[in-house]
């Protein structure tokens, strides 16, 4: 375990890059005061914020460019126009350097998967990165994967995400064997797409906790500790959930302030719609961690607030801490043998 | 117009059968007494239901049946154990004949849309039905399909379903023009799988007012008035959102429970709380149609109340009301081209 957890951050990625950036590493480093960090972007910029902030400012190294990958690039101009100097590029690189420990960046989704792909390179028996998410639930937190990296895939894919997601879950939320379900429409046997049924053929057989299939609204129950899908329906389930808990806080907001009745009221319950609001804040499940690559990136959300921007510093600071990339390696080890039997899967499985 | 409604009602169907579906028929017939119904399952029961529900029994036939399809058939065993003879089967039948404007279930998905599929036969230009439900969002009511009748389908579908959620929106929910959103994982062009961006291509040359991509969260921000995706991916949204709306009532009652402070500020604020409670009540968003057939067919939920039977109930009546039928097959007819050129999509789009 190191000594201080270097991260290295992409301090002109998201929306508005150095301002949210440098106060967001700032909340962090108050938490974790073990950290030091590295900071990729237009020096000027970055400078004048970590004026502010002097313990940030002692525990940091700036290095200077020009280049920024935009929000609206598609990946392929990213790489063609970022590679090996936009401030994206140089945080990953740091990874991959051994520089930093963990790179953690606000920027374009896209382009940072492709970076961080085309750089790190995928773990062995891993062929395609996932986002895994920490999402709330009724029953604590459940790691869900994958929220966006890639579309689609089969069996193989599928069982390579639950080995990587339990690797996830049983470090970051201290469980032993955590429980593994498929995303599906149905927890019938007889639903879904050939290859989710393959997967749990494989998942049964495997040395993982599988419990099964869980639907849409399984996962806010806590029905699994690791909830497994392909990429398109796992973001869709993710964007579904936010838009819902979002316009759910509105109603809530326009009700409290629709009569002078219901003003008092909130007067009187204000603690309690404290501690909700605090339960359902978004900044706090913010944060996808880049599964399945040769080095830990994080990617926050960019159109945050500071706040928000130092949850993701957080979540990269923890993943090394309790030593994500070992874990997962380990597992992948343990559970090679359903990996390459999913490799196969198609023949073996009637 | 017809001057009465006429509902065939599986009695049999959902968890619990007669003790909902003729409570639940008896709270429709009153918000519209222009309605009589077609009463099939097990006579014993349902009279007995129909005592206490003396302007229901005026309004109603029943015709026995001792066969029911259960909840855990597979559509093939429905098929094979109940056609013909089973409430279910009986109910569609009526549709077929003409006995009945619309038939109502709160039985088991699968067999519901094997058996209407099996005996109504889908339209002229339609490959397979869908599923649509009424989402209540931000700006109003919005129709979303496929909620799960199909998974997968190439552009030609997905055009199908945008042509079809476009008839139910516009007589529905009253718009001339309703917007048209596909699902997918993100605004820009470069996302999704193939088929939707070929979906994309001919929905924009077509009549429909095609607005672009939507994300999950779009839905519930009323992004558009008929959002279309495959019946997978729109089954997962709905679930997520579903879940995510219950767990966050539930923290909410948590709260308000918490300290006496708070169950203070609950009682002045009551009715904000129930107004809040009745805009959320998931009852009001119960009932599917399943469009595609030539015949309607309303699905609810099978675990629900009778106060959510009864929206199911009002849903069949209103699309009988509305003309849902006549207005897909104009619309079909209109846009016959688009569905036409989507058939043969893979060539023409480069």
């Amino acid at each position: 375990m190191p000594q201080k957890v270097r991260i290295a951050l992409d301090a002109m990625g998201g929306d508005v890059g150095a301002s949210v950036v440098i106060p967001g590493a700032a909340i962090s480093l108050q938490r974790h005061p073990d950290s030091e960090f590295l900071l990729y972007g237009d020096s000027k910029q970055i400078d004048e914020q970590l004026a502010n902030y002097p313990a940030l400012k002692k525990a940091s190294r700036v290095i200077h460019t020009d280049v920024t990958v935009s929000m609206h690039d598609k990946p392929s101009q990213a790489l063609r126009r970022g590679r090996k100097t936009s401030s994206m590029w140089l945080a990953i690189d740091a990874v991959k350097k051994g520089e930093a420990h963990v790179a953690v960046s606000a920027g374009n989704t896209g382009a940072l998967m492709a970076m961080a792909r085309f750089h790190l390179h995928t773990m062995q028996g891993i062929d395609r990165p996932a986002i895994a998410g920490v999402w709330p639930t009724a029953r604590g937190d459940s790691v869900v994967l994958d929220l966006g990296a890639t579309i689609g895939g089969d069996a193989h894919h599928l069982v390579a995400l639950a080995v990587m997601g339990s690797a996830m879950a049983s470090v970051l939320l201290n469980r032993e064997r955590p429980t593994v379900g498929l995303l599906n429409i149905g927890v019938e046997e007889i639903k879904g797409h050939e290859e989710i049924r393959e997967a749990a053929e494989l998942l049964r057989a495997s040395q993982l906790n599988y419990i099964g299939f869980v639907e849409g609204d399984g996962i806010g129950q806590g029905a699994a500790d690791v909830i497994v899908s392909e990429g398109f329906s796992g973001n869709i389930a993710l964007k579904a959930a936010e838009g819902t808990a979002r316009q759910m806080a509105d109603f809530l907001r326009q009700a409290m302030a629709s009569s002078w009745l219901s003003r008092i009221g909130y007067l009187f319950a204000r603690s309690a719609f404290k501690a909700l609001r605090d339960k359902l804040d978004p900044n706090k499940s913010n944060g996808g961690v880049l599964l399945g690559l040769k080095g830990v990136v994080v990617k926050s959300h960019g159109g945050i607030s500071a706040e928000g921007f130092a949850y993701a510093v957080d979540v990269g600071y923890e993943m090394v801490r309790c030593d994500l990339l070992t874990k997962i390696n380990q597992m992948l080890n343990r559970d090679g043998s359903a990996l390459a039997q999913a490799h196969t899967a198609p023949e073996d499985v009637s």
